[in-house]
């Protein structure tokens, strides 16, 4: 019998439209993919983004999971008409994106780079940096995404310390957690990348407190979410210098409104949310494995769990 | 019988007066260093920067090694004096150094972050970037800092084209040689990295003409060597657009003089020769285990070959 696939995500339809069929035939899923769900009882799998029109899941009754187009759900996953198993992308691309992004620009600021990229004086001034080995890099967030900038780091010689909430272990990398552990990361690093889901828990981690316990001089990378940070706290940050740099990629408002003191701030740069963005192949991929494990009862790839919230 | 050790580098002299004497003792090597060889016919080996007074090397008559403090001794090869054995330096910092560099700039250049570092107009253009794996970086020059540079740049997922003069066999890297290979190498390279030595034939390897094979809009990173690049076709090519930047570390005469046309070029960042740098803690261990083979009768670390140059 074959599957009905609702693909409830308009804007990047396109990208998708070819791709997704020709690899639900090759992994051997009869399936339609449709984008009408004119009778929503007969629909399997919704493909969807959470910007997506559709916001009441109830009328879906046979719907066996929701696959999200994104890595950050925190737009949906409180939606109460939503009772199907949710799962978040996580996709090669995405990670390699990530991992692209998080690495060049800790390489950017340790290097020192900004001075020669804008350097109107010509000023020739041979001090060589230090050495990635000499630096710490702290990584707040140790899931797919951190976890694998924290290993490319680690392979060029930075320090790297993981934090993430609760207790984690993982092979070859130190990793804090808690409050305590939250302090001691951040009093050590040259770089602080935040790379955390956006939940109550994380909203505003970095405030004026935690700020205050960073380095002198220290240099912020935000490729995980605009609300990791509380804006005000950072700017009086940057402003006394105890900043040096933040390089921000994710906003509370997107695209960043004109007028923002962040456009204007000498010690910031706006990167506008590339970091990390769904790539259609790999991603493509990713939704047929799980509605493949969906149909052979095996469990799904980047399941939410509701009460973290990612 | 303790060794004589002739520091023969005046200008680093304060980095190593104390470093080499405790490393040669923990070696278990008795000797003295000295800063002035009063007795030539006395020194058994002569640590030197090419850049040092020290040019005649005839009266070292009991001298068993030359060792360079740089990697770089087309300065000191040519020297029909030094008859010794000489050996160039190669220290794990230089190299680490180096792939930061090389890394860190080809990210850049990839990323696109020059625009997002400079945007007065506060633009919002959220395409992402390809992936490292949708771009080739031909690393020209295949020695220890160009493998080094090639296998970082590799686990980033770039295409990773090596080119030497002569063939060579690199676990896991792709690598041509020879005139028809660096057409095909320098036609699929989105960012060309110069790291060969400069000897008679690199001179101006990045001449008129091999510009011309370059894909438009690539880009040139040189940490190598100054005198590799012509640099009137480089110009020309940067003026085009042809070559859609160049991020050079090394010029044919440092520092780079006020009024030089690489200063001014809005395609053109300069580096002031800081990509690679002998760290004293790395490069006294090099010195170290060359006088402890020395003395064992072991074979030189980073020999120089006279024919080749390097």
């Amino acid at each position: 019998m074959s599957l009905t696939i609702f693909f409830a995500a308009p804007s990047v339809w396109d990208e998708y439209r070819d791709l997704l069929p020709m690899l639900l035939s090759q992994a051997g899923i009869a399936a339609k993919v449709v984008t009408d769900a004119a009778d929503p009882t007969t629909v399997d799998y919704i493909i969807y983004a959470p910007s997506a029109p559709l916001q009441d899941f109830t009328p879906f009754t046979r719907c066996k999971a929701v696959l999200s187009l994104w890595a950050g759900v925190e737009r949906i996953v409180g939606n109460a008409t939503l009772t199907q198993p949710l799962c978040r992308m996580v996709d090669t691309g995405l990670t390699e994106g990530m991992v692209e992004w998080v690495v060049g620009h800790s390489l950017r600021h340790h290097l020192g780079m900004d001075r020669h990229i804008i350097n109107p004086e010509h000023s020739w001034n041979p001090t060589c940096p230090p050495l990635a080995r000499e630096r710490v890099v702290a990584m707040l967030g140790m899931g797919a995404l951190g976890t694998a900038c924290a290993q490319a780091l680690a392979a060029l010689n930075f320090n790297v310390r993981g934090w993430s909430r609760t207790a984690k272990l993982i092979d070859g990398l130190s990793c804090d957690h808690g409050e305590a552990g939250l302090e001691s990361v951040l009093r050590d690093a040259d770089i602080v990348v935040t790379l955390l889901p956006k939940t109550a828990e994380t909203e505003n981690l970095l405030n004026a407190q935690r700020l205050g316990w960073m380095k002198p001089g220290a240099v912020i990378l935000n490729p995980g979410r605009g609300p990791l940070i509380d804006d005000d706290a950072l700017l009086a940050a940057l402003d006394t210098g105890h900043i040096s740099h933040a390089t921000l990629d994710v906003f509370r408002v997107e695209p960043l409104p004109e007028g923002h003191a962040y456009w204007r701030h000498p010690r910031v740069t706006v990167t506008p949310h590339i970091a990390a963005d769904t790539r259609p192949t790999g991603a493509a991929r990713v939704l047929v494995e799980n509605i493949r494990r969906g149909e052979a009862g095996e469990p799904f790839l980047n399941l939410v769990d509701r009460a973290r919230g990612y």
